[in-house]
């Protein structure tokens, strides 16, 4: 643990929050405080929760009432490419390669300019704003400067993540090719200005997967997070082709992960790894082993023709796993969505074999907060010590019967949608829309 | 055809409205127009429709222009249940068996009550405009006066409806049986309120499903459709289990639908049969013969745990299908997403079978419109004879680069909701919100 308990009790209590608050502390299993309260520090970190103000020393810290709303952990968002955002909902009805060649490529090489970066990039921080996402892992592209418009964007409305500028260099169109040397000069000059460990927004390590990256790159992208520190973000047998494709190039690797590993990208930093949909026993005891977290993105391994993530497999196995919305794959921003097709998926998933059961709502609530919240340090809950990373939501549009809390949290997440979130949090800040 | 084509030309057209029109006339192929025009008479009916307004002898008719938006074809739901409305994103992570006990059937015995059915059912009605549906197969109760309540919503509301009083006897609680000869008298209390066979809400009959169906009951809801030339809904070859019971139920059929058939509830009168997910060989062919119609519910398949209908097998074999949001089955209302889900489901059916291809964008908007249509009379399409029944979606929010019609069709399809719905009209009328 980075930060030491001590300090939650010396530091004065800023701010009280009432509300209905649900989190999950553990997978499958909500905590529910009816009318409770959760006690914010000056560092935006939890101090305490409790069913009632009285049990709480709140000194002259302001108290404010949500009165009847939900507050729940914001959202997290394991795997986006921001700078696939103008794609989000077109040409749904292609398969992988089409799609690649004919709409994400070409979009990519356009963020060579950073003014239509900038025009792109707000509006995508203005809609992961919108749908409740605090925290996020995104791919920008292989451009340095348009990738540090993006940063900036992030640090400006205060919220908080880990920013991929893309390294590759082979099977792409030259203009999305860039030479090794270049990419780390661009990486140096990213992190010196990007330098404080403990900020919001930092930049992480992105080579975009096995087939696009010489080894020579994928050595660069390995040497870079050891020096630096930084996490590692990628993808990882998503598609059966794919998978093949990787163990023609690195046939000295066991799998997939381990060709990864080989080049220190597989948990020596950080690590997330999207998709994981043709993860097998040898990977996933590699990931379980290197700690690599799980970022499931159902919605885009539908709309991308891949299959399903053995999501509940991961977990019996005690991975981590969280969501990703991958837009573009992806068509849907909300990881709440995330949540409804994850239940959707495993349903389908297990269907055939009842040795094991689907996903239920506070397994995939657990893994889009408290779980996923984990890549980004003490984030996803509201025990003492996490970052108060929070959501207010204002369901009055949806209860309009004698629904109990949890059904009003399992409606929010299957009906609800930006309307209905009122307020949003971040390490103890309230942003307001970018 | 019932109407006679020289109608339209007689009539005078009353309205042209202006705007990006998008519809389909065939499977697999969108018609687009851009800055087209469709002129309307007074019947509601469409007379004419062109790319250009001096291509139509619009007389004194009132021109209303749209500008930039667009203009499709209004949403037909074919399978939804008006009194599980309550129910909607609930329990969304249990089985089909203690969903309906917990759930499902302690609703629905609340419509005893026509006060509560009153308050329940004028959201529904509300919400099914909002989504931008404006005629629906509904699943009311056993109930004859909460049914009478809802026709009577749908009536003021000026929407189409055909609306079941729900026949059911056996297998279930006493709360919700009903002894035959009481649910015929039931049925015709409602006949002689709505007793116009051209009118926008007529009662069709609705045996629950075999299994809660007596023989009797299933002869008394076959001679109810006879007698009064009234259409048929019901739920067919949803689940395995449901399957195998109708086989030792009713021995004699050679399969499900072949049960219905016995007691002229297949095709004797327009008939839609939700769900079709376990329909094979012998039943699509007694469906092609009968004009069945396939209400396809993906998002109900997935949630109740059920399967994929093989949607492309029905296409390919000349089955009439539509969609069904199946509230609370299903958890969205909104037959754009149905659309989503069943090209995504459809990728996934078809994945491991690459004889057949995946659905395609403007294929699901043909179900959703002139194939789910064809169940309400002429509905769906912009043809001249067509009832106009239409929505002005205003894509602005969404729209911020330069994409194609089509490109804006599916970004709305995808990306879009009830606040992209401008306007919304049925049988040429504008529909206010109710």
């Amino acid at each position: 643990m980075r930060y030491c308990e001590i300090r939650y009790f010396c530091r004065m209590i800023k701010k009280v929050y009432k509300a209905n608050i649900l989190y999950t502390k553990e997978r499958g299993r909500f905590e529910i405080l009816e009318n409770g309260c959760v006690a914010v520090d000056a560092d935006g970190r939890v101090t305490d929760v409790a069913t009632d103000l009285s049990s709480i020393d709140c000194g002259d810290a302001e108290v404010v009432d949500f009165g009847d709303r939900l507050l729940v952990p914001a959202m997290n968002d394991l795997h986006v490419h921001a700078a696939q955002y103008r794609n989000q909902g077109i040409a749904m009805d292609l398969e992988l390669l089409p799609w690649l060649q004919n709409y994400t490529f070409p979009e990519e090489m356009k963020y060579a300019d950073t003014g239509y970066a900038g025009r792109m990039y707000r509006r995508f921080v203005r809609d992961l704003w919108r749908v409740g996402t605090m925290r996020a892992c995104a791919f920008a592209t292989i451009h340095t400067e348009s990738t540090r418009v993006l940063m900036r964007l992030f640090r400006e409305a205060g919220m908080g993540a880990l920013v991929g500028k893309v390294g590759m260099n082979r099977n792409c169109s030259e203009k999305l090719s860039e030479p090794v040397e270049r990419m780390v000069q661009g990486y140096e000059s990213l992190i010196a200005e990007f330098n404080d460990p403990h900020g919001l927004v930092r930049p992480i390590v992105t080579p975009r997967f096995i087939p696009s990256c010489t080894p020579g790159m994928l050595r660069a992208c390995g040497e870079l997070a050891a020096k630096y520190h930084l996490p590692v973000q990628s993808h990882l047998s998503e598609n059966r082709d794919e998978v093949a494709l990787v163990r023609e190039l690195e046939p000295e690797s066991t799998c997939y992960g381990d060709a990864y590993d080989r080049y220190g990208l597989f948990g020596q930093t950080p690590t997330v790894m999207a998709h994981c949909v043709f993860t097998e026993s040898e990977e996933m005891a590699l990931m379980k082993k290197r700690g690599v977290m799980v970022a499931h993105c159902p919605t885009s391994n539908l709309n991308v023709t891949t299959g399903i993530a053995p999501v509940r497999q991961f977990l019996d196995e005690g991975l981590r796993v969280g969501f990703g919305s991958d837009i573009s794959g992806g068509h849907n921003l909300s990881i709440f969505q995330m949540m409804v097709y994850a239940i959707q998926m495993s349903k389908l998933h297990y269907q055939r074999n009842h040795a094991r059961s689907f996903l239920t709502l506070s397994e995939v609530f657990w893994m889009a907060t408290k779980s996923a919240g984990s890549f980004f340090g003490r984030v996803g809950s509201f025990e003492p010590g996490y970052e108060f990373d929070a959501l207010v939501i204002d369901d009055r549009g949806l209860n309009f019967d004698d629904y109990s809390l949890p059904e009003r949290l399992e409606r929010f997440i299957y009906l609800g949608d930006d309307r209905h979130i009122e307020r949003r949090f971040c390490r103890g800040r309230e942003i307001p829309e970018p």
